[in-house]
């Protein structure tokens, strides 16, 4: 059953991420809702505020994978152009919902204008996302699913949609950290990844009291390869008498 | 002169950052850089370490933008394929750099062996990019730079470079946070947009106080313009009674 997960991609969308104002707060914790979930995802794309930017990356995207995800875009100003670049890329008329309509009167009363009512359009035949801090909600087409870009909002909306998207092994990881330089082992570290190919074998070095150190993380979807290859790497280490930092299991 | 600016794509590189392992600590500051140096990010893209997910990516990028920044897999672990990436999509061999393996042995001595001088390896042709942190330089390719993935290694490259790069008119922007409501003002801003078409006018809701707040920015590279445009926005807020937070000029 290997390599028969799901997949998915990321569409960040916004200019702010672009310029720099902003940095992104939403993609890690969709990465590891996927991870844990055994959906793959495979690609993130970000691109600005402009239908000409949006439309060929989502075509792209969700051809290629099981899911995409979106984040951004859905509010009420002139640059929140999600629900038409989803329109556009599926030749969907666009509706606005008497529910969600309704729903902001219930909430905002006279605050209510044609501003807030744009946030109850979407695309002809979406099935809504609620969230549990606003009143607007997310909108899912075939396999896109469009969130805030507001991360409280976002995760809201993908925890709200994780129960339906279908789920595959989950990738365990394994990892220690130590003080052994990447030059120094990564000859015998290539060696336990040619041994399990169908395993996924990673070095990330970074510093530690500032020291170089190197993280080996050793992940996969079968559990007796990886703590196998795992109990290899480990061995590895231990070989050089190098001072080991941590062990995480 | 508008829209004349340079423009680049940023391509991130590694499996950590799709699995959630890692969050991405590279994109926000490029795109700080790229926008005070007037080129224009027009989009990023993350992808894993594997060469069918990196080559066509890199050859779509650099075929579309006046740069290509890479970051990460150019260390000496067998998951680290920028190199052979970047010399597959040109067309080029790998060569062994002399002055590289020199400098090697010149900082470690006895310690280098096999997999350090992987990290002398570059495409043919390559103009090298030095750091002041590690002896390892990235290495540039026509509108290709790659870099490395640690984030203090990346910053001293990217800076290395920047002089080298072309520059546009900087993209001025100024802000005003209040307590406004993005439905509240949104049409008024939409029409300040438009009477302003090559301005980029934002707006950007998040949480104060447990309250929202939406900050608008206006940004373009015709200064009168912006500050024009910025004025229509701030006695948009000013007429809302609403309490201002902040302005940002």
């Amino acid at each position: 059953m290997i390599n028969s997960n799901p997949t998915c991609a990321v569409l960040l969308i916004g200019d702010e991420l672009l310029s720099g104002r902003t940095e992104d707060a939403n993609l890690n914790y969709i990465a590891k809702k996927m991870t844990s979930h055994g959906v793959d995802l495979k690609e993130c794309r970000i691109v600005a505020d402009e239908l000409d930017a949006i439309i060929p990356a989502l075509n792209e995207l969700r051809a290629k994978y099981t899911y995409v995800f979106t984040t951004g875009g859905i509010g009420p100003t002139h640059d929140d152009i999600t629900v038409e670049a989803v329109a556009y890329a599926f030749g969907l008329d666009i509706y606005r919902d008497e529910s969600v309509v309704k729903a902001f009167h219930d909430r905002k009363g006279g605050l209510v204008n044609e501003n807030t009512l744009k946030m109850a359009d979407f695309p002809v035949g979406s099935t809504l996302i609620p969230n549990n801090v606003s009143v607007a909600p997310g909108f899912n087409v075939e396999n896109v699913y469009s969130f805030a870009g507001i991360p409280s909002i976002m995760r809201s909306m993908l925890d709200g949609v994780m129960p339906t998207l279908e789920s595959g092994a989950e990738v365990i990881s394994k990892s220690i950290t130590s003080f052994a330089g990447e030059s120094r082992i990564s000859d015998q570290f290539e060696a336990i990844q040619n041994a399990y190919p169908h395993l996924s074998l990673g070095s990330y070095p970074s510093t530690q009291d500032d020291k170089w150190c190197t993280t080996l993380v050793v992940s996969g979807k079968e559990e007796a390869d990886v703590a196998a290859a795992f109990g290899k790497v480990v061995a590895m280490i231990q070989d050089t008498k190098i001072e080991i930092i941590e062990i995480v299991e």
